[in-house]
């Protein structure tokens, strides 16, 4: 028999516990993308997955399963951050309960490895070699399906780790709708006059420049270089650890200039994210941004609805052409504003444009719902994957390192995460509309470099909750409805409307 | 009743499960004073914290005082390696289970935030501002020291963690040996009218260049930079995560191009030995040194017996001379040679020349000591460093930055940990005198690059081994006997007086 009192405080503790390792994990899952050295990561694996199999042992535990069986019966007595927590550990537990540990320890080594196999088969453009891991993993994730359990599709029970919530049945009618008027627009587009000066940007820009403006630009826009890291990595990604130390990475490209830019920005939105946490919810499971789909409207919002404004490059253009004079002295900030808002089918899903960026996601989505209802397998995807490309964006990779090897996720096992970035996209564009009512300054706030004003915001609204509050409830509380796909038609219609003259 | 099978195939799983957790924590330890953000590292020691907790938990836990019992009344049945898994753990074992959980904590959540404020104190020459934290790590030492036991010195406890078996009663007649033999030795190098051109150091060196020379060194001389990285810190150390993944540091002083040239050489001392560990080992309690002072003997003998004689600069010299033309260009080597073998009390350890650098070591020695027995406190520090510093080297330092401030050691609670790098200097001479033996090319080698060479003997020697020889064991079986002081002492009169004209 345990007491209320007794099981809260064991709970609260447990929530720690597994917390301070998850952090660890974390700083490992960091370490082996970024730092250490090549001999070592196959070894290493096996004190990650060992770390990571305690971690979810407690995740699972039969204490875990006590604490919360009798605090959800008392919900009452608890103030909303003690509600909160236990409702976020009961949707892990209810969720990897159903996960033998074996099975896990096993996926936990197998992604881990898969891993590196798919950064040598990615820079081999090999696609055989990361197939049997790839197999491996797909046959994995089944498993975890029906072992989740999902109401009408399997699939399901993968966007729910991501999403909680989410379903087939919810996204398609989104993604529909999203398709249409991106298909048009993008027609509308392609038969317009109006050509952007994408020129500009077919020149050598010196990787050590581009570092230094980046490390320029990223405390101008609110990320706080004292809580945090810029590093290099083929595919850049954020990972935070506590409010304090928020590690992002970009990619230098001699030949592409913007990928270090919007890469830089894009990782600057969620780690600003989550460097603006409250601080009180360190060492607890609400520490982390509420769902993926809300942690990528933040990234997708500073990338897009400020980075690829006109009024951001007025502030920074006159710097970043005082740093590439040769390549850019010649350019207008109009033309180079024109120029970063090209729209243009193209085979890399990370240097997509903001209206062909969810199509490629359509592709992935398409794909994972497939091979998780058994449709597809794993050895046909090159073969499906450019089949897609041509239905979506009307173009064939000429290699899987340019097609279906190109993205990290499925190495780690995250089938069910791509739809994230266009929820993101969509949660951005209504949170855009919002902003743009209660704060009429926005635009002239950018322009004049008080992104400090716009990163306020943000924090008061959603940052500082964690996951305090549910992605659904989120979007209600901030923008007044439900997600509604109509705030990114618009935005993509007006703005690429003025852009092409349409 | 478990069996003695389940038990040997438990243990070895607890065993595999605590060396793969400590080297996640090893890990944490690098990254948090290498790489981590300043806001963030105050927050994550409570994650660090967890962890130790975790892994001091299962080294103690009743199952592995159980396998521990059941396996130790069956060695007969076992191989080498199996028994030296046992041995080890049986020594972590009987010392930490006198620790109660709690004190052990507080411990770990202390030192670590000790390990901050001692880098803040340090930079500020602030003693005040580390001393509460100071006084709270000896108090703990001195309970530890009680728990632990020991015959008849309390610190006998604390240096058996470094260098199992040694006590306060065979060490003092070592140092006693090696004291008399380095005062004589000083005055006379003193009172010589031979002087070494130090002068050249008295330079500016670029740290761009220090940098590019130190990473043309270091795989030359043995250390696989596949298997490793090499780093920047204040104070520079070297930390193993695996056989493929060995992490050292070095720091750079534009005033002072020896101090990162020998701290890296030291530094890849230890790491080599790190890299070349049976790699049957991995994760197994054997993949790490077999003691501090045999670790300790492998920097010393790379950095001082190698990286200090006269073969090895003319090897290296013609490159350093095209990195520094202005500098070292009217330089020769044999005058270089003297120069970086100048015998001249200061104030700075890790900055010391060979002779009076185990002086620093006595310094220190003295002073645990008598922290432990309870003769001194923690706040005379300073008073009492200057004055031994007067007795043994006869030089005062101005400030505690130079002075009782200057070693991280005390900040982690390493007290015991000192007389290892003394030791390590004795088992290098003691190596020294063997491999001449063997090798009778053996300065041959240096002279033309064949590192590689010395670093095959040495691993099969001593590295290969990890923890499966005892360190009282591993130098009778390389050198035919125990350790012997005259060694050092023989090495120490042959060189100074070749340089000095004695």
């Amino acid at each position: 028999m345990i007491t209320t009192k007794s099981a809260l405080e064991q709970f609260k503790e447990l929530d720690e516990k597994i917390t301070h390792l998850s952090t660890v994990s974390a700083l490992v899952g960091w370490d082996q993308k970024v730092m250490a050295p090549k001999k070592g990561r196959m070894l290493f694996s096996k004190a990650y997955s060992t770390l990571e199999t305690e971690i979810f042992k407690l995740m699972i535990s039969k204490e875990m399963g006590d604490y919360l069986t009798e605090l959800t019966t008392n919900k009452d007595n608890f103030d909303d951050v003690t509600n909160a927590r236990i409702r976020e550990r009961k949707i892990f537990y209810d969720k990897f309960k159903t996960i033998p540990t074996d099975l896990y320890q096993e996926y936990s080594t197998l992604t881990s490895e898969a891993n590196h196999i798919w950064e040598e088969a990615r820079a081999n453009n090999d696609f055989n070699h990361f197939l049997p891991y790839l197999e491996r993993i797909i046959e994995m994730k089944r498993k975890f399906a029906e072992l989740y359990g999902y109401k009408s599709h399997p699939y399901d029970a993968l966007l729910d780790e991501f999403e909680p919530g989410l379903t087939v049945e919810k996204l398609d009618p989104l993604f529909a709708e999203l398709r249409k008027v991106s298909v048009e627009l993008l027609k509308r587009i392609q038969h317009s006059s109006t050509k952007t000066p994408e020129e500009i940007f077919e020149k050598t820009y010196s990787v050590e420049k581009q570092k230094e403006f980046n490390k320029y630009m990223l405390p101008i826009i609110g990320f706080d270089m004292e809580a945090g890291r810029l590093d290099e990595t083929i595919h850049p990604f954020a990972q935070p650890m506590n409010t304090g130390d928020v590690r992002i990475t970009t990619r230098y490209l001699e030949h592409n200039v913007r990928s270090a830019i919007f890469g830089t920005i894009h990782e600057a939105g969620h780690g600003i994210y989550d460097q603006n946490i409250n601080k009180d919810f360190e060492g607890t499971v609400l520490r982390n941004g509420t769902s993926f789909g809300i942690h990528e409207s933040q990234s997708r919002f500073l990338e897009n609805m400020v980075g690829r404004s006109k009024e951001f490059w007025k502030y920074f253009y006159p710097t970043l052409q005082s740093y590439f004079t040769e390549q850019l002295g010649e350019t207008t900030v109009d033309d180079f504003y024109k120029a970063i808002n090209t729209v243009k089918p193209t085979f890399i899903r990370v240097e997509a444009d903001e209206l062909t960026y969810n199509l490629h996601i359509m592709v992935r989505y398409e794909i994972e719902k497939g091979l998780i209802a058994g449709e597809f397998i794993a050895k046909d995807l090159p073969t499906i994957w450019n089949k897609k490309m041509e239905e979506y964006l009307g173009i064939i990779p000429k290699n899987d390192r340019e097609g279906v090897l190109q993205d990290v996720h499925w190495s780690f096992g995250g089938l069910g995460y791509f739809p994230s970035y266009t929820l993101g996209n969509l949660y951005a564009a209504q949170i855009l509309n919002t902003i743009e009512q209660e704060m009429p300054e926005f635009y002239q706030n950018i322009e004049s470099g008080r992104f400090d004003l716009i990163k306020n915001w943000l924090t008061s609204k959603i940052h500082q909750y964690g996951s305090l509050i549910s992605p659904y409830e989120l979007i209600v509380k901030v923008t007044g409805e439900e997600l509604n796909a109509k705030y990114m038609a618009d935005y993509l219609n007006t703005k690429y409307s003025k852009i092409y003259d349409l």
